[in-house]
Parts: structure tokens; C-alpha cells; sequence
């Protein structure tokens, strides 16, 4: 293997969304004084997610981002939550708690050592300027912010990992996807990018619901940033 | 003005490239022991940059990224200049002698200042993975890497300035363009952006050919990048 570029998933491999939102949100409802199991505000939030990009990639109207996408799914939460009538620049504020998610604990040592020999770069469904927002919040030392939004597609479309490594002027062999998410590396594979399976168990709460150990044998499979770095060699 | 972001012309406002590129070449020159006025190389170089580019926003021909407007340039020098017959590989190498620029004394201590109160990110011509490189060489920490190469079109083309806000979702007036060429900023200004101009009076040599005092009255002028981040209240 010659790699050259490191593309990363963002949600769930890089930072822990279901902790941080769960947080956020209860942080948000206490305010407003109501009750309610947040940690299950936010899986119902990522499953809008998923299901809102899946309608994209299938044709079903125009080009929605992320941060769109989120807030479609969150003014339906609202309800469901006994949340309603909450003022917009609240809501709005509430939205971009997907700019503002904590790191794993080996997220950004693991990655300062990566980009002393790689280019790292996102490779994430987040739209551009949430991908930046979060890199400030959490000190994410990106090389280059890439994105499905850069691509009009969203993953796990193989148009994005071809696109990633066409702007990043490589072939697709050079460039290996790094993700938690056994779909996301299968699709990378077929594109023709290097793969590495990271075991992120603790995603979704209960290590059972994980997508850990890896369904699939991919290039590498480590169990930690710092590991994948020690993997390749970085020092 | 309420700013959120400062989007950067890289060549000759971040980086010196006619002192980078006339060492480059003539490192590579003595090498194959021919003499030579390399400082007029690098002049002719640039000049194949600017032409290139116009080319093409005139609807010449396809997309050309600023590597193989580079090179075009360099294949014609290369018979100019005496050096005919040099292997490819060799000549690959010395393209890339674009990607490894030195920054001004003041660039990476002003934008460190800045990144701590702004988004930072360049808005190029250089092409994506042209910055990104560069990036790494000279240290540069930008929050995002933006180019002429998403937008499809190159500045001045007011579709450029438009893409970086849009890109970076932001109302145009809180995206301030900081540049040391006044066609730039006077573009971005038409474009809605708010304009910072940073005097480079070296960028050609004799001061006497810099774009210095600017032909025009911006919303800021600075003397260099930590002059500017002190103007924008940064630590």
C-alpha cells in the first residue's frame, strides 16, 4: 500500500454525536422545563439523517443539506418531545448542536499524528460549513474539509469517494477511507479507495447495537486513532 | 460590519512565490549546469498563470486546473531557457515547485491570530490539492481549503466570491476578501463581500511593480496579516 490521503466519516468515527446531543438537548429541554429520554431524542434525530439523505441519493427532490436535513427531523421532534411553540432563533440555535460535538478521547492525538505523514481530510455527509464549524469546536486538525455536498451526492453514492480522491489529484488507491461503519468502507472498496475499519462501540450507547467487530475484512481495522496511527507507521 | 469568516488569495498575499519559485529553479538549473536570469523565469511563469486562466473564463477550452496551466507554462520555458530534454519525471517535480512556497514572515503568526476569532480559508485559484500541499510545506492553518476549482469558474469571476459564502453559509456581507492585488477586491466587493487589502510591496521584486498603495479604498488596508488581526480586535 502506497497511501497518500487519509478521508475520514465524521459522525460517530471522529466524534461521539449521540453523547453530545443527548447533553445538548437535555441541557435545552430543562430550559424550558420539560422532561423526557433525550438519549432517544437523539437516535430518532440520526435516524431523520439517515433517512433524509437516502431520499436524496434516491431522487426525491432537490439537493437538501445536512444541517437541512436535521432540522426537518427536528421540528418534528419537537412535538413528539412536548416541546412546541419553542421561538425560532431557539430552535435554530438547537439545530446546529451537530456543529458542536465532542471528539473521542484519542479522536485528535490520533489525528495530529496521522497528518505529520498524511493529508487528513473529512470525507462526510455534514455539509461544508458544519464540518468547519465542528473542526473548530473540537480542534479538529484538518488538512482539507471535504464533503458529499462538494460531490451533489450523498455517501455511501460511490461519485463521493471518486470525487474525494480526483480533487485531492490522486488515484483512488492512494486514498483510504477510515470509518466506523462497515456500509461506508464496503462503498469506498468498490470506488477503489484503501480502507480501515475503526471500532467506535460505544456509538450508540449499548456496544450491541455497534457495528463492531467489523461486518467485513477491510484493508486495516484498528481499535482507536492512535492505533491506526502506530499501524501506519507514524510516529 | 459583523464578520464570520476571511477568505485569502494565496499567491503573493500568503506566499512570496517569486522568491520560492526563482531559488526552486535555479537549484534545478545549477543541476543541469545552465546558466540563467531565473527571476525572469519565474516572471514568465506567472505570467503563463494569468493568461491561462483568463483563457479559460473566456470559454477557451475545457477546465484547466492551475497544475496543468503550470505546466503548459513550464514545457514552453523549459526551450526558452535552454534546459530541452529534461526527463519527465524531473519536469513533474519542478511543477511542483508552485506547492512549495514560502509563507511572508507575517502569514502564520497572523493567521493563527485571526483562525482564533474567524473562520479562515483561502479562496484560490490554486487548485485544491495544490493548497492543500502548499498547507503542509509552509504551515498554514487554515479552518478550510476553498478554490476556483469548486466554483468551476476563476477569479475575478464574481461566481467564485458568491461560492465561497454560499459554501461557507454566510451572507455575502459577513465574508471579508483579503487580498494584495486590487482586481481582486474590487471583484469581491461587486460580489457583496467585504474587502481587507494587506500591501505586499516585494511580491514582484522592485517595489515599484507592487499593486501598493492599492488602487482603491477598501474596507481595510493593512500592512501585513498581524496588522490586520489587530484591526479586527484579534489576541
Amino acid at each position: 500500500m502506497q497511501i497518500k490521503a487519509l478521508v475520514f466519516d465524521v459522525f460517530g468515527t471522529v466524534v461521539d454525536w449521540r453523547t453530545s446531543i443527548t447533553r445538548q438537548v437535555k441541557v435545552f429541554a430543562d430550559e424550558h422545563g420539560v422532561a423526557g429520554d433525550w438519549a432517544a431524542f437523539a437516535d430518532r434525530w440520526r435516524e431523520g439523517y439517515t433517512s433524509g439523505m437516502a431520499e436524496i441519493n434516491a431522487g426525491k427532490g432537490a439537493w437538501k443539506n445536512v444541517d437541512d436535513i436535521h432540522r426537518a427531523r427536528l421540528d418534528i421532534l419537537l412535538g413528539e418531545f412536548d416541546l412546541p411553540n419553542v421561538p425560532e432563533p431557539e430552535i435554530a440555535q438547537l439545530n446546529r448542536a451537530w456543529h458542536r460535538l465532542d471528539p473521542w478521547p484519542d479522536s485528535v492525538s490520533g489525528l495530529s499524528r496521522l497528518k505529520s505523514k498524511f493529508v487528513i481530510a473529512t470525507l462526510s455527509n455534514g455539509n461544508v460549513s458544519l464540518l468547519v464549524a465542528m473542526a473548530k469546536f473540537a480542534k479538529l486538525p484538518w488538512d482539507c474539509v471535504l464533503s458529499s455536498e462538494l460531490a451533489g451526492r450523498y455517501k455511501p453514492d460511490h461519485a463521493v469517494y471518486r470525487y474525494a480522491a480526483s480533487i485531492l489529484d490522486l488515484p483512488s488507491e492512494q486514498v483510504m477511507m477510515v470509518a466506523a461503519h462497515s456500509f461506508d468502507l464496503v462503498a469506498a472498496r468498490e470506488a477503489g479507495l484503501r480502507t480501515a475499519f475503526v471500532a467506535r462501540p460505544n456509538e450508540y450507547g449499548d456496544p450491541a447495537l455497534a457495528d463492531t467487530p467489523a461486518a467485513g475484512t477491510f484493508d486495516l481495522h484498528a481499535r482507536n486513532f492512535n492505533d491506526l496511527a502506530s499501524q501506519l507507521s507514524c510516529l
